[in-house]
């Protein structure tokens, strides 16, 4: 068996290596602003929709790093989508990752303003710099399409305006389940296409991914939100506050079989990809 | 000589066509997102940065309209900034245009999520939608970059933060050039070069377009400062407020000798680029 643990952790370390490397290639830019987009970003963070870009990539028989810019775009994406979901407007949070929230530290201004830079960067550094370089990179472009729809009005953003606009008594499990798929499943599905596109993946490949990855998306909103039950999150709508939390583990248990089944077709190469599903499963943080 | 004022507003007939063509095409997305999106970018404006992408890639020996998905992905750029910009935190700004600014009509949170999601379309919108379109698309994803560039931390977002961080003493005339390149002078100048690498333009041309759109945008931004100040609004740090308004019309004046300049390379096909020039300089609105 593979040590799932030093996977994540090894891949980790790649994708901060790159972020690292991208935000030193940002020159004359305000340093105030720089350094707030690098806080938003580097101040820890498990880099798992950077490292299910890379994992679906190596499952279709590419090096994970050969989709490295892809995978920081999904994770620059992801970091942009926290800062603004801190702000005072939206859930006006003070702490994040045990540290002060982006606005918390450098005002709500620069924050937004950080938010839109890094979003911006996301696609930048997917784009090819070069007409030399269009070859090399085919389909990233494509990928990086799978991105921006599960990230914008469709996707993360729309289900941010829903988790919103919903009343809390409206948020019942079917409801939760429309706002999740949204807000947090259609990024985790979108980097694991968009790792897999950019390698180049065939149509077969892509339906296996896309099943996976929903249901990989909907075990990773549940176990969050059992993890913030147990920690005495109770008063926000949940899947615990909704079915209980037997009933949310077997639901979370049910969606990483189907993720499970839905890969049985690629065989070996999708091993890690189950790894990781089961990961998610169990994990404890 | 060409009618200017038809063929921009033709143009703009072009742009505000294709961007509702844009937005039917999402489905499935929060009403009141799509709506707020829609009310921050077709109220009015005059769809300058989308025109001078058409006009550029004119100028390069394409059609303009073979460039729309660049030139309608500047304009969604444009207008995410806008949304932002008059934020509460932000330059607090309740009216635009003459009718009340997209946070004022659907409060600050949906603003700012509809502004999210502007961008992201913009660069969805203008990725290839499939790998049978590669071959069509070619240079897009290039110019997308270059779009990128122009807006990011080093673009608009930083001359944003440069503009809220410079107190109005510091405001001296070489730093209201330096801050006015990057927050209008950059995008004005990367849709002219975006539009120019979508139609596949080569190095010499590019050149050309580089030094046209950096003297463009500055006479833009000039006459915009000398039209607010003509207008009353003498309070904010502006080029006539520093060098009095005929030394600013005469820096314009010069801004578009030089840009005309630029782009005698270009003979016969600068010629609109030419007007449009002369246009931005002699405009009243």
């Amino acid at each position: 068996m593979t040590n799932i643990k030093a996977y994540l952790n090894e891949k980790a370390e790649v994708v901060n290596k790159a972020l690292e490397k991208y935000f030193s290639g940002i020159k004359n830019c305000p340093d105030n602003l720089l350094e707030a987009m690098k806080y938003g970003t580097l101040s820890g963070g498990k880099r798992i929709r950077a490292i299910l870009a890379m994992a679906a990539a190596e499952a279709v028989g590419k090096k994970g790093e050969s989709v490295i810019k892809i995978a920081c775009a999904a994770e620059l994406i992801h970091n942009f989508s926290l800062i603004h979901d801190d702000l005072p407007c939206m859930d006006n949070d003070l702490t994040r990752r045990g540290k002060p929230t982006c606005h918390a530290k450098y005002g709500e201004t620069l924050a937004l303003l950080a938010g839109d830079a890094l979003l911006i960067y996301a696609f930048e550094i997917a784009l090819p710099e070069s007409s030399n370089k269009l070859k090399d990179y085919l389909h990233f472009p494509l990928a990086l399409r799978e991105l921006a729809a599960a990230s914008g009005p469709i996707g993360m953003v729309g289900g941010q305006v829903l988790d919103i606009e919903f009343s809390e008594k409206e948020k019942n499990i079917s409801n939760l389940l429309h706002i999740h798929s949204m807000k947090t499943g259609a990024l985790i599905r979108g980097s694991i296409l968009a790792g897999a596109i950019a390698a180049g993946a065939n149509k077969n490949e892509l339906e296996c991914l896309s099943e996976y990855g929903s249901n990989l998306g909907l075990t990773f909103q549940i176990v969050d939100d059992i993890l913030d039950y147990n920690e005495g999150k109770k008063d926000k709508i949940s899947f615990p506050a909704i079915l209980g939390l037997e009933k949310s583990r077997q639901k979370a248990l049910e969606a990483t079989r189907k993720a499970f089944r839905a890969i049985e077709p690629l065989g070996e190469k999708g091993k890690i990809l189950k790894e990781i599903a089961n990961y998610l499963l169990e994990r404890e943080i």
